[in-house]
């Protein structure tokens, strides 16, 4: 019963047999060799992104950073949800990487802002001088830390809001194959042509070893973005092992079906809740499960196997707690009958 | 009718006389003349404080943003008020000379936090592990950006707070002697014996040409500070002009005279502004005002010669506007009584 | 003939099947799996280092740049030879990881540096005052980037001059095992008992697929490094696959093994070249020959198969060049062979 | 006889009674005030360069590295002399403020480079790929560290070796006012019209209070730069008080009357020092004077009321010391005199 977290589960076999079946003989290093080049096709195909630039990397957090980074300047303000990973769970790594930029919160019900609150949010910082910062760009987290999915529409009128206020549009998409599952949306209809201009782009949560890519749909905006990641100690070497786990996590929509798998999972997980009575708190649309228990039932599901991270300072109270549960594309259908069965 | 800002003022004739009677003669540079150790000493004698290590530099944001960066980790996140002047008005000085530092915003009427909405936002970060950044400064603005105030027992509370987790405590004073004049604390009581680590104490709106000190109350907080300020640009090598404005600015207490001064005319003012049915926004305790009119009455106090900036964005409508009116060691009776007729 | 780069060679067949069988089931994420303590203990064996804190990364940029990072205050200066990777080629990562840091050269025949060269230099930096900075780290690097060796006593004296001046030691070891091996010291010996205080130790270019790890002999020295590697981005999440590639990497001196393969390649190489009137321009000692051929002659190795670097600047004339040859765990005899056959 | 810094020296009687004049009534704060514009316009003047930017700031650390921020990228690389004042005296400000870039170190003879020395060191980082970090600016040092001046036509072949390489050109002109006392060369022949694209402007050295400008001779240089400016702390919002300065500075050219008093000071200097067989070490063309003396004698002039710097690791012995004495705008005949009595 582990659903501690989708970084928990291991690699695919099928990524794991291409990782194996790259390392025969030499390949020139750092992105010259021709399985790099064949996976930045794959991923301007996938995408229907032909003019795209794409760099590959080995950490999400090296992604989201690098890519705000690159479209922030150092006195730059980042518009994102209260809850976002970047905000949350990387240390101030986005603002440092940005040469010292800033985030700017905005709220929202289960990780989702609405463009009404966006609007207001980059209202609060009137753009009169020196003194005001520059409001510069929006990070939408796609599937977002809550478990919710932005379709097309929802990312375009974001999108909107902050185009007009000048701003460029970062998409997180650390776990983009669960929100491209959920919706059946198209990747470029949930990217580009909703007006995001970077992207970050999760296989490692899916199934990878350690891969993530940063895609700029206008390559302008890509200008020596090589020298920020060199720089940044994310250009790998031995490079055609990051090209061969993209290669493989594409390669007949596997990334998708993985997704699917795990949003499935995560939504049965939701019915064993409900017919537990202990409904999860929130709309569970992508492959994470909230749910607020007493804290002795906590204790007493963990006590039979149960992994689950504690969800802190929710509103919880002395008697209850939150419990956070994901699935991933390794997650079993005897892990959620085990469940079932303690619940 | 100047209430735009207290930074439109010039500099007292006292403090204009102590920088020509400092130019007599050669002073060794770089703060290692006899004036700039006087200043130090009476700084220190001022705030009853014989250990603290006193820097004194020309601007308000260098003061708090090397205050800042001194007490952050590149890491760490610096807890203030959603107004104060480090998130608003200094284009992401302190974070980006932290190293990449974050601000972590905490609400409250008119420029105050309580001890419980700080004790909440803190706990919005647990501190589990590295993913979380390190929950590291608290900064308070007194008086705050609203012209209100904190009292040293309000102050206490605050910094309570921020001790029992972990945190160090900065007092943005770029108006300390403000709030010193509204309360009548003693420096002490409202500084470090109410639990402040590191001050930034303001000269400049106060009647100074260009003059802010760090005060670091335990002199090994200091460590290596002589570094940070003098690469980011701020060791003024004619130093003795510094220490000159801060002996005239202390001496007989003409800091807190000019203080007195311009509080008194700001409740003046907002007895003028009630008289006609404009009362003030919010509590008038130091030395600003804010107003919300009829946008017609705005343009028209400003035909009539009024100056005071817009405070946009706060929850103002079509026919109402929001102005804010500053008051300083130079506001005139006249300028009020001007005011009053206009009104 | 592919002596291009040791980053071109694949990943030696025993960590592949580590890497494979690493992923059976779950595993708990970010280094807090059973894998990575038993990597770090291991680590800590090799090293005769009980004490000594470990951490697993992926690249040898940051590696480096984070250890030096960790050393070198902001305002730090970090002494090297004019020829270290950290200088020539990782785009400033290191001064920049630390803060602003500035990297100080000296000279030296072959990659290496005298224990008086690096007196002179660090004499050129009196440290008066503030404007100054701080003379801060020594980095040597071990093998050098001219394919020399430092040996446990060169190392030491190397150190002695460092400490003398208040300056911290850091080995650059991305080619630890070739020095090593090159010199059958012992790994203590070479390190922290030759006044070394901080390691990057480099799997890549020796049979890993991504692996690093940047080792602090006094566990004081690893303060906060948590914070520091997480926000670069160079925590795993799936971190059971850098300590797979470690554990097998050192299992049965692997590692040694691969580097002593590779120096015994290079130094036949240099006898293929000797041979044929053409000897390598410095000492070989470890799996780098550097050779000045008519550039005539480099075209026709070229156009016969060869592949290796262009060194330039290093007082070629019109009629000749300098290449770089480099050996690695998997040349072969037959690439030898054949470049004698070609020479 | 103080020689020690011409820092050590006041604020020219002219200047002060500008400050004193300006400080009448109030005015717009942040270089919105008239007096500013006005300054602005006379710098344009002065260098007829209509179109320049010209910003105001504090101190000659903060121009410097503001100035070199703006023209380098975070992964660039910055070329100056050995002796350069970004080099040895601002604690490594420049490469901070720009984002963590580098600086490459040109040889030559009393702190002047060759054009020569100057491509070799740029051929020092061939550009092929993101590992090299990115060869960006040229600063030139005028006058120079060593009491040494570049003329306009050394400047010109300077810059052209820079502008071929990609390179963008700087001017530390702390000393301006001296190089062009000593050469009569127009400030735009020193300047735009030899290749400077920005330049360090320093009154401070030479009379001012406080007073250093960057001047960015194409204005699109400057873009964002009043951001740059501002969150480093070096927006005064009194800024009339720089503007006075800057004003009284270039009036009836007394900038370049000031330089000269305090060249032929030097000039008058070196007589006396050689006439008493102690010729200076090198020539002496700006304000600064450098001379081996045997430490006794240094001993015994001090003894006597010389205020001079050591000038340490200039290949001295045991027995000789060197020091270097500097005049100002303020240095007298008395001085010189007595110095001539002592030696």
């Amino acid at each position: 019963m582990n659903f501690g977290s989708d970084n928990a589960s291991g690699v695919h076999p099928r990524i794991m047999a291409a990782l194996a079946a790259a390392n025969d003989g030499i390949a020139a290093s750092y992105g010259r060799d021709a399985l790099t080049a064949q996976a930045q096709d794959r991923v301007r195909e996938v995408f229907d992104a032909p003019e795209a630039a794409v760099f590959l990397l080995g950490t999400g957090t090296g992604a989201n950073a690098l890519a705000l980074a690159q479209l922030c300047p150092p006195w730059g303000r980042i518009f994102c949800h209260e809850t976002a990973h970047i905000e949350t769970s990387e240390s101030g790594a986005p603002a440092w990487m940005a040469g010292g930029a800033q985030l700017a919160l905005v709220g929202g019900d289960w990780g989702r802002m609405t463009p009404e609150a966006l609007a207001a949010r980059i209202a609060d910082y009137p753009q009169e001088d020196e003194h005001d910062g520059l409001n510069a760009v929006l990070s939408v987290t796609n599937a977002t830390e809550w478990g919710t999915v932005h379709g097309p529409t929802a990312v375009s009128a974001l999108a909107r809001v902050a185009r007009e206020a000048g701003l460029a549009v970062h998409m997180d998409g650390a776990r983009l194959g669960n929100a491209l599952a959920a919706t059946g949306a198209a990747p470029a209809d949930m990217t580009w042509r909703a007006g995001v201009d970077a992207l970050s782009l999760g296989g490692t949560k899916s199934g990878c070893m350690a891969l993530e890519a940063v895609v700029f749909f206008d390559p302008e905006r890509a200008h020596s973005f090589s020298f920020r990641r060199m720089r940044a100690g994310h250009l790998w070497s031995k490079h055609r092992f990051l090209a061969a786990q993209m290669l493989a996590w594409l390669d007949g929509d596997l990334w998708l079906d993985l997704a699917r798998h795990a949003n499935a999972a995560a939504s049965e997980l939701a019915s064993v809740l409900g017919g537990a009575g202990r409904p999860p708190l929130g709309p569970v649309e992508a492959n994470e499960v909230f749910v607020r228990l007493p804290r002795t039932e906590i204790a007493r599901l963990r006590a039979a196997g149960l992994r689950a991270a504690d969800w802190p300072n929710r509103g919880d109270d002395a008697g209850n707690g939150t419990i956070r549960l994901v699935t991933s594309w390794a997650t079993t259908d005897e892990e959620i009958a085990a469940l079932r069965a303690v619940l």
